[in-house]
């Protein structure tokens, strides 16, 4: 009965999550005709293997609300992939979504990740262009990565080279994605510009530098102050930061001395908010663009009117979420291929750690925070 | 003597206001100069008549920097246009450039004013297609029409109907024409659509209801608490004005209640700042701009962060003079046409005062706020 009851789970998760019938009464529905169908029909469908899966049936704190599940088999129709999956990242928007506080709240029950690498395990009869042992990833990325076996419809899931470093197939969509977006979406920026960043250590940090610098732009980046600072920088200037200052090596009213010889940003990225937004708004020249993706201080951004008017600032945003959607998927699709190409000549780097999915909730526990500073966390199936 | 210097002032002023060599030690020159010249070529050239300005030697308080002065005949070269200005009015922008608190610093000694609207005097024997009698604005506006005389090139005298209403053609390229540039400007409006605005009882802002509701627009229009509220938002609702609402009559949580049956906006006029641009921000619907002009209250602008990214707000600033001088200029002319027919069919209205030249001081003090609240002062010569 424990199985039964997790394969109506899968079936509930696998491939309509997003409507609104993915609740507990369509979960007791399925349970019910699937008990009449199995009379019938059982066994001449083609069938996934039985799966694991991290799920959970009510928002709240990750730690406590999320528990290792065994899925039994799911069918694969004739449209759909099975996907056994390979590495996930555990993001710490993924940990928003299990809190309930991200802007789209996942229904529960709901299997937690977003986005991943998987290698396809069967296809349905009518998929042609997909065979097994093909790496896929899932584009637009969608909730419920971290199984063993995912089946959905062949649309979802975008091929890619099997050359691909799988820790950076795993976790390509949100973060270097975010950071190639963002420098191409809002401002034209040619070789010899600058761009100005604060939270220049996160991963999309990491990655604009190094994706800006491949194109001639200079970097110049903001870091806090903390201890250690100095070791910060020497790393991000090796990825190709033209430039790492703190927060309080800047004088807020001078900032543009710092520019030395770098011409003045039309484009600057936010993550922080508060005082660090104020200070990276200082370096913009005349009409540029301030784009915020992240407010880890959690403040408000606070803008002069005259910024707006006789500095005619925009200030904008971005989300990848909504981007996706947004008519780009094509495009999306293409600049993922060329970020795993880089990762795979080395040209993108950045540190993750490997974590076994039969630990799972250790990794979640670093990534939560609760061990201190550490690396992502990437599950290994 | 006296007259002389008012010679040497003019030659200073017209024509030549925004270089840089219009200073002191260039009046000294324009004097050695002068003299010299009038030993061999005088009175061979077309001269203005003698005029009358407002003029200022140093940045300061207006009522107390601020003189009129007599200034003698100016030379009309070939391509030159001289106008006997009929009128012009005090705006604020005027008053902050003569106490140097504008971003762009007239150079002293200067003339007071920067729109206005004048009959042809005398042309130049280059220029074919103006005669004496036909009405001139400047355009893009320019310091000094603030004097009876101005003689300045062809180009930037941009004729009009003699019909507009005198007051009306002083005034529409400040005021109305950043009403119909904002609105045109920024998002794609539609019949049907809504706006919304603070500081509505502007004459920018009672533009912006009147252009709104001639394109089928609804508008939501704050004004500030206070004594008389009832008449202005009866005032408003004449000129056009879907709903009026003082800032204290909405809950910033649930502003959108008050949309009724409005779509909600996708464009935000702010010429505040501070509580009231969040008040106005929160109508914006997923995507909007808000559009910044004015700071009323001297207060910042202050947004989270998650307007940016999961609302994906865009905030603009808007600033006529650098918006002019963009490349816009036939179609802000073409513009200037559509508000004054607008005017003179009585489609576009606004309270304004005139006041005569002679009583220049008694306006400024008016339009200084010395006076209590005041209609716009507009000078008729």
């Amino acid at each position: 009965m424990a199985l039964l009851k997790s394969v109506l789970l899968q079936r509930a998760l696998c491939g309509s999550l997003s409507s609104s019938s993915t609740n507990l009464l369509r979960l007791k529905w399925a349970h019910f005709a699937w008990s009449q169908s199995q009379s019938m029909s059982a066994f001449a469908a083609v069938m996934s293997p039985p799966s694991k899966a991290v799920v959970y049936e009510n928002h709240g704190p990750p730690d406590s609300v999320t528990r290792v599940i065994e899925v039994g088999p799911v069918e694969v129709k004739e449209d759909d992939v099975c996907v056994k999956m390979v590495a996930a990242p555990i993001n710490p928007s993924d940990i928003n979504r299990i809190e309930g506080v991200y802007p789209v709240r996942p229904q529960v029950p709901a299997v937690g990740g977003y986005e991943g690498v998987g290698e396809v395990f069967s296809v349905g009869s009518a998929v042609k262009d997909l065979s097994p042992g093909d790496w896929v990833i899932p584009f637009p990325p969608s909730f419920g990565t971290w199984q063993t076996y995912i089946v959905k419809e062949r649309g979802v899931w975008h091929k890619i080279d099997k050359d691909s470093p799988m820790e950076y197939a795993a976790t390509v969509t949100v973060n270097p994605l975010t950071a190639l977006r963002m420098l191409e979406d809002f401002v034209t920026l040619n070789s010899g510009d600058s761009i100005v960043q604060n939270g220049a250590t996160s991963i999309v940090g990491q990655c604009i530098i190094q994706l800006a610098r491949l194109r001639g732009i200079h970097s110049i980046n903001i870091i806090r102050d903390r201890a250690g600072s100095d070791e910060v920088e020497e790393k991000l200037k090796k990825l190709g930061a033209d430039e790492v200052f703190t927060e309080s090596q800047l004088d807020v009213k001078n900032v543009k001395s710092v520019l030395a010889t770098l011409p003045e940003p039309a484009l600057v990225f936010n993550c922080v908010g508060g005082n660090s937004a104020s200070l990276v708004m200082k370096f913009l020249r005349q009409g540029g663009t301030m784009v915020t993706y992240g407010g880890m201080s959690k403040k408000p951004i606070t803008v002069s009117t005259s910024s707006f008017i006789f500095k005619d600032l925009s200030l904008r945003g971005f989300w990848l979420q909504k981007w996706i959607i947004a008519d780009k998927a094509q495009e999306c699709r293409r600049m993922i291929d060329y970020l795993l190409r880089l990762a795979k000549d080395g040209k993108l780097k950045y540190v993750m750690e490997m974590a076994p999915f039969d630990n799972f909730h250790n990794a979640l526990d670093k990534a939560l925070g609760k061990l201190g500073s550490q690396p992502k966390q990437v599950i290994k199936f």
